[in-house]
């Protein structure tokens, strides 16, 4: 069996936005053992809608529809499944339910353009909309099943897990290929140095693809395998998986696609240990993604996010002289920054960063994209200096960010569990 | 005359790849007056991409095809192309140097199998490609004028620019439409609400097509017009923008695109004024976006990420009795975390947020999704309970910063210029 995935929109056909819904999609599909044959994005124009519609309808089994499913005279979905499939639109009294219920959960009034939006096309069955007010819908067209969803990512990707994939599943039955990836997060090895490292893993496991995806600052290397035999293909995956961890070494920071700021928040828990940051350069980016993750106050306390001067001063008591010595931006002033933070946060490690993230700010000693990384621990404490040749703002906030995690990551498991 | 997009690679047919190129593709020909009304993929299949191209070229009048031109197996452009043209591959000599320049440039032997990239449908032009190996190539099939280029991004924008667009705005000739987008960027309306104000636009302004978009937390109203009259189109962009803005009122964050942090930057710039930030269960973001503008180290002095009651405390000295009485998430203690960040860093304002962003620590009182909104000004202070009812943890956070930005943009608005 064979499916497709259509986005609709005109931010799309227009290259305003950039779909990545499809490509989600295509990776659940995959992950689930449907195969994915063509992706196709067309704008809010009615017969482009349908004669894309009656199309998928002749080609393949399966399909699913983003976009197009709002309260506004663009959202043309439902109009064109109808006319694709010769059927009427209907009010769907479970659609205006959907609609209804998400209104009064946030006590607003429901507008009659919301309205539009439970009048669906004529014997499709409707899929509830937990995190929105654009409830889908399925409808057969020809021998294909189509499956529609909002466009919103968190909207669409819910609603994917909760109706979409399972009755895919089950109209796919024995036809059923098993795909797996194993996604290993590294940080600190450039992409081509990444892919040398780990290239012998197709030679030494066959069946499993090698693929490397950039997800700046941080590498993903992924294992792909397909098989009909799901045990066969998981014990395959778990080989080929140990080989490749054995490659990266210490560079790895999670085998589940965890995040950074995952990782550390558990190695902070296990050793019963809290952080306080101080941060300059990274503007509360750390703190950000730190607290990102649920319970994490459980180990975070406190991050001092000191632009300027007198706050590192007043705030983290970094002493005015080494200020005036070194600046800023010195291994010795972000050392103080670390130990500051400790002691006023109480934390167990202080950790901290000052550098130049561009575009302006730069010397010839240095450079935008110089950054000053302190830390400080229950045994020790440090300052280190790095260099990151990006010369763009955010992207140089980002890695700065990563490494000074990774400097502390790299400590806790060091210290190991206490 | 219309075009269409065709990205062609496994990596985006199974989702493992965002497909970008598309969408750059999308609004640059879009930007040069050229119609763009489909995108498709599909994977490294040779009958797939014959019969794809065939409809292609069988449907429209110009194409952009990326992917595929590379060295290996799996690079399959060059075949395809010559069977959908009925042709046979040849040696192209020019596109033979091409690849050689490269290898000389980096000094690297060139393979075997770099020498198949030379190996071009007969009777196709040459697209030199100055920053990598694979040349490109144009096509005419049927009615279509076909430009296949690198998947590479930078290769692919560099040949686009240098080749592609030159020869489709001569092919496209008189005919050419100008197109432009109005993107008006709003806070606090959702976005049913945000199309209600704005439906009437396309009645009151023929020839003005609306779009809306969520951005989570912002909705962006978006305003697209096509002519062959570039003066007219401008003059009636510009007169339904200023009717949009007029609907939309002070939930208008900008009209050029700008994000909230960019528009607030400005507004404390414009008065000499300067911030400090008290922030809890933002957690550093609302530091992080303000960071995230260049030069913002002129007004953001310094942000506490208090997560921790005795951060609270002793860095922005909160009262112990009243976190006491009302607890950490209160009007009054956001109200002085806001007065004590404004007096710890000496900023003309202070800002802060104290909420629960779950998804655990609500109550009946005090649901995941509350939170407390502090404002110091040269003139007042005031703490003021918001709550939205997304129930997801980086949601909130996100909703709760921009809705505390938000607070201090309206009253920058009212406090005038300096």
């Amino acid at each position: 069996m064979k499916s497709e995935i259509l986005a609709t929109g005109d931010e799309i056909r227009s290259g305003a936005l950039v779909d990545s819904n499809s490509a989600f999609i295509a990776e659940k599909l995959e992950e689930n053992g449907i195969e994915v044959v063509r992706h196709t994005s067309v704008g809010d124009d009615i017969s482009m809608l349908v004669s894309t519609l009656r199309e998928i309808g002749d080609r393949v089994d399966m399909a699913v529809v983003t976009g197009g499913l709002g309260p506004t005279t663009d959202d043309l979905s439902a109009q064109a499944a109808a006319i694709a499939a010769g059927v009427e639109l209907a009010f769907h009294q479970a659609a205006f339910e959907n609609v209804e219920s998400f209104f009064k959960k946030f006590n607003r009034p429901m507008t009659e353009s919301n309205r539009k939006q439970a009048y669906l096309p004529s014997g499709s069955k409707i899929l509830y909309n937990p995190v929105g007010t654009a409830p889908g819908f399925a409808l057969t067209l020809g021998r294909c099943r189509l499956f529609f969803l909002p466009g919103v990512p968190y909207e669409m990707k819910r609603m994917l897990t909760d109706h979409v994939i399972p009755e895919m599943v089950s109209l796919q039955g024995d036809a059923a290929m098993h795909s797996r990836v194993k996604t290993i997060t590294t940080f600190g090895l450039p992409e081509s140095l990444a892919g040398e490292k780990v290239a012998g893993v197709e030679a030494a496991f066959p069946g499993i693809k090698l693929g490397l995806r950039a997800n700046f600052p941080q590498i993903q290397v992924k294992l792909y395998g397909r098989d009909k035999d799901a045990a066969l293909l998981d014990r395959r995956l778990t080989e080929a998986g140990r080989w490749t961890l054995e490659q990266l070494g210490r560079n790895v920071i999670s085998e589940n696609g965890e995040r950074m700021e995952t990782v550390v928040g558990r190695l902070l828990l296990e050793r019963s240990a809290t952080i306080g940051l101080a941060e300059s350069c990274t503007g509360g980016l750390m703190a950000s993604w730190l607290t990102d993750v649920a319970g994490s106050s459980a180990y975070f306390l406190f991050s001092g996010v000191t632009y300027s001067n007198p706050a590192k001063i007043d705030v983290l008591g970094v002493r005015p002289e080494t200020l005036e010595r070194y600046g800023a931006v010195h291994e010795e002033t972000a050392r103080e920054m670390a130990e500051g933070v400790k002691r006023v946060a109480g934390s167990t490690y202080g950790l901290s960063t000052s550098g130049i993230a561009g575009p302006d700010g730069g010397t010839d000693e240095k450079p935008v994209g110089t950054v000053c990384v302190g830390f400080a621990g229950p045994h020790r404490s440090f300052g280190r200096r790095l260099y990151f040749p990006f010369g763009k703002r955010l992207m140089n906030k980002k890695i700065f960010a990563m490494a000074a995690l990774d400097i502390l990551r790299k400590e806790l498991l060091d210290a190991g569990e206490w």
